[in-house]
């Protein structure tokens, strides 16, 4: 059945594998009239790109991005906007190996076990080149949302056991250092951590975490599309994923009500706002007009190039070593698809608040 | 915009607010053949029902389920099965006071935002008696599972600070005591604590887990359906869910790879098995066989009779005490609602692998 | 597979059978601040209830309306509305004799070929009273478009061989005649050649045609979901519906571009009109704010009286007689449901139109 | 809000433009391990392709099509199957006198009044360029349904008042005449009226009849997603299609139901059958076992070269002559356009009906 569509109304359709013809995307049910250009999606493709540190694949891929149809004189038409990504980098590897055997932590074994066989190369749908078109339709989204004063500000909260304190956190740090960390000295103590993994032929997980501001109190649909149940959505679909939480997550279900209550006060322009925001900038499934924060863990890369144990396609017992270019840590290059995910998300259940009241809809018609 | 539709292929609409006539469900897309009365039903909706303990408000709601369609003579026949409860113990409350106000950690203040007014009458839609149309449909799904080889084993992880102890930990025992805890000595730890929240005005959070056994590999659909994503959509559209783990979930993003990866070996029977499951049975979000773990985060009853700050529709900030019957801990009823949600989501995604390879469909057609 | 949903925003889903407890639907995605009652739904009804005049089944059935969820203080809250027609007139009749064999024209042979068993009693789930839950939504839907000065002018353009005169109809006919006719001669004629049909035990088929107005430029959504091809689903998902035509129809396959082509002028006004509208309001999939018109042809009603040959579950070839209490032509209680249809398909595709432009989007949430 | 996604299980979306990069489609759901290559492809392309004879456009684009994901060794891998045509023959045409006036009978005002601006070089996403994604991925559901035994027979019923014979019509024929006409009788003097209208500056419409045999009894969904519903909303989101029938259509709102009615009886195999096929093929909404029939009305091409009287952009009233390259009739070249269409929908159906019966789906699971 079709699992490469998302949304509903701002929905995008990915497709391609690691090593085939190339990736891409349709979005389909962007408004007209947003202004659009390649360079806007290059950016965001950017920070996702390989080989930005040596705790990246080193990889050279410069994922350069195509805009197919669904602009017109530099906006978008409201047709659809396809965008491609074709792949440049292939090497020419023998991969009879690889295709002999499931490698632990990866989906080889669920993909033959689900459609009878798999495009190998790479991992093929299954690689992490199939969010090239996630980050593409997320810059779309990232662009009609910032024409609405919506921001966002993703980093990475921990790698392994190394977390970022709050207090020495700074946005200004995140882009300085190739792990995305706004805390400089955790940062420096993750990039020893990881030089450790990489000595040890290990991986390492992590968090990232993303706020959005700017977003009006209104947006999700009750029941099943609550915003934070549509964000869960979008954020697991990304591969890796393990956990996901939205304010005080885990630990809110330690808290008491007292607690974890955001009591609501008026501000001086007369506006509701909260004391704090325990909540995450969601109430029932509605988001409040605080800022939205959600966090997402990461399991460690599977790859890694110590020895480990598995069975091949003949019924055997082996030993591998996971060949290949890898990244020991994925969260750094993940902020930007998280955020992608976060983005798509926002976008189409604000697109769907449109028709949320009558008064709304009369008063849209009333002026065609 | 419509949000109150769940699933594709076996697709559930619920209806119903906590005060109007009653609450219900339609679904659509159930399999024909499948032997289903209402007391399959009414078993699921008795784990749910409020008055079980004094853990829980003393409501008393006998919750009994009308089947209105789909079934003849015994069985499903294809075409939608709608199922009602109909309200009885809606006491005629004067509710002016809850209509002027926003209670803190409810949904009184963004339904108003959303939609400019609200059924205020014991939170309407955004109440707990919601989940009664979920919990009728996960019934239908439970049992189409079953029939399957698929079984559900769902409990209280933790309420508060209280945690189970794995290894003291029993199936046999989570039906004995009313919070459904597996280890009898941190139930009776959670039971002190309770008792102490409820002294207090206070109230608690807590974790629920659930475990899917009989799953066969091969189930989700990559890219954006994939099983864990899924359910991380289906158990965060549960009310007061703040966050969502897979496997070792937020544990695993501290992890390295070494000990994150499940190495695969054969069994005696040839079958392909993992010598661990960190991975909570899904890798690449396909099922992998395992057994599928996943835990849902609740934050403490917003409903406290304590003493809050808020504020009212006439700008003023005030001070309340929330009255009425509220659960003092939400958990141990939000069991059977997460097992519902995962039975849901699961029924759909085992209709959907049905096509997924043309030797399968080819079978199908032969014989017809 | 689900296919009791109807809509993308404004989303209906029916269920019921004929001879079940009831029949209903459930609408998600109204948006909130409607005015509704049961009168508004109760009037929509009336014009299918059987029993009206000799020409339709003597069938006493009140279809009395209760919406069960979605209204508060007189209005849609933006949740769920569940209506429900409980079944009073089920006789208690011996259906044996039914159930053993197929009756030609009718969905017995294929939905026991579906499903591998039915629900036999008054056609089950194929009975022409699931239209109940459509005419039901219809309503809400037509209340909501009326709102923008959207409406319908619903009547049965022929019976048999028999067709109005559009030189000799009048809107104030269609209902001072029990056909539904807006020409009165045409409508005696038609009264006359039924008594022959009745007399003869055998039924006729009929065409349904139907003019929205006030519809602005604009509606449809390129290239699947165009406003004509939701149409055409729409009409062509009510049982006995085997032709549908936009403007001219068939007529324009034979006509020549010169003739079919419709002039655009200016009007005192300033404003885009059309000399002629031979494309019945409808271009490139998008409404050119020119009245809709649409035409649906149904078959003779399939029960008929007269011995027909058939088969049993036996694998023997029989002659019977259908019994019970048929409509000897089934348009002019179709009406009210052809309309109900176009008015959801109109009500979704408004919805549908509210973020077609970013400058819509952003005057929107600049109110908000 | 997205309209370019056609289908459920079988789902594609297609992108592109005429004058722009090129036009595509992505199929996601098609079930992996079927065969496919970009020749199977290209055959069904060619049939829509321009420059057959005198009677299409003189344009010479030869649409070759590119597979950019979705295959691996030859077969359908389950994940999205990517194609795509780039655009070659785009001429470097002043523009700017189309782009300031909206043709008769074209999407030119609407796409305007719909979007605030239009992609106007070729018609842009309204052009029938946009039909090349379809019947791309409509080569790829016929070829999955061919596997299953199921065969299409699409040909050209009539052109303006001329009409096949059905006693004088030969499958054999339909590829031997540039019309594509069974009966070459009719062909001839369609050509001779075609040849009278291109030299009065004008066009033709006509009817398309597409036959389906092999369809087994069952497909369909009850009840908004019936066989004919969906079929009804394919054909009739092909541009320029404004009638439609099942069977007899029309004709049967003027027989009556002894005429209409299909008797059953058993044949020698002791299978259900039909003594005739009023119904084309379908009751209830399902498929019966016999052959489907439908046909669709085309209006004539409103591109003519004629003098027409139309509006500009700065509100005045003008006339115009069409200038370009376009096709007198337009049906010889939507044969495979109507093909397609019908096969996306039956692919999707089919697929559909895999889980319509417990049995079925025990049966599946038991032998995984």
């Amino acid at each position: 059945m079709s699992g490469s569509t998302f949304g509903t109304i701002f929905k995008i359709t990915t497709w391609g594998e690691s090593h085939g013809t190339g990736v891409g995307v349709v979005i389909d049910g962007c408004p007209a009239g947003l202004p659009l250009c390649e360079a806007d999606i290059q950016q965001y493709l950017n920070r996702r790109r390989p080989g930005q540190s040596r705790f990246s694949t080193p990889r050279q891929e410069a994922d350069e991005v195509t805009i197919q149809s669904g602009i017109f004189e530099g906006r978008t038409t409201g047709t659809p906007i396809s965008m491609a990504v074709f792949n440049k980098n292939q090497r020419s590897s023998d991969y009879s190996e690889i295709a002999s055997y499931y490698r632990p932590g990866h989906a080889d074994y669920t993909f033959d076990q689900k459609y009878g066989f798999r495009d190998y190369r790479g991992g093929g749908r299954s690689s992490a080149r199939e969010t090239i078109g996630r980050v593409a339709a997320g810059a779309v989204a990232a662009k009609l949302l910032e024409q609405m004063g919506i921001h966002f500000l993703t980093y990475v909260k921990s790698i392994g056991p190394i977390t970022c304190d709050p207090s020495l956190s700074h946005a200004s740090e995140i882009e300085n250092n190739p792990l995305r960390m706004p805390d400089a000295a955790a940062a420096a103590k993750a990039r020893q951590y990881l030089d450790d993994c990489m000595k040890a032929q290990n991986s390492s997980g992590g968090v990232v975490e993303c706020i959005v501001s700017g977003v009006p109190a209104g947006i999700g649909e009750p029941v099943f599309r609550k915003l934070d149940s549509e964000l869960a959505k979008a954020v697991f679909s990304i591969g890796a994923v393990k956990g996901f939480e939205i304010g005080d997550g885990f630990e809110a279900a330690k808290a008491t009500g007292k607690d974890n209550n955001d009591a609501f006060y008026y501000d001086e322009n007369r506006k509701v706002c909260k004391k704090t925001n325990h909540a995450g900038g969601i109430l029932g499934g509605i988001s409040d007009g605080s800022d939205i924060i959600l966090r997402a863990a990461f399991k460690p890369t599977p790859s890694i190039s110590a020895q480990q144990e598995t069975v091949n396609r003949n019924g055997e017992t082996i030993t591998i070593h996971v060949k290949g270019r890898h990244d020991p840590v994925i969260v750094p290059r993940a902020v930007v698809v998280v955020e992608a995910m976060a983005a798509l998300t926002l976008a189409d259940l604000m697109l769907a608040d449109l028709g949320a009241r009558m008064e709304y809809v009369l008063d849209f018609y009333k002026k065609r």
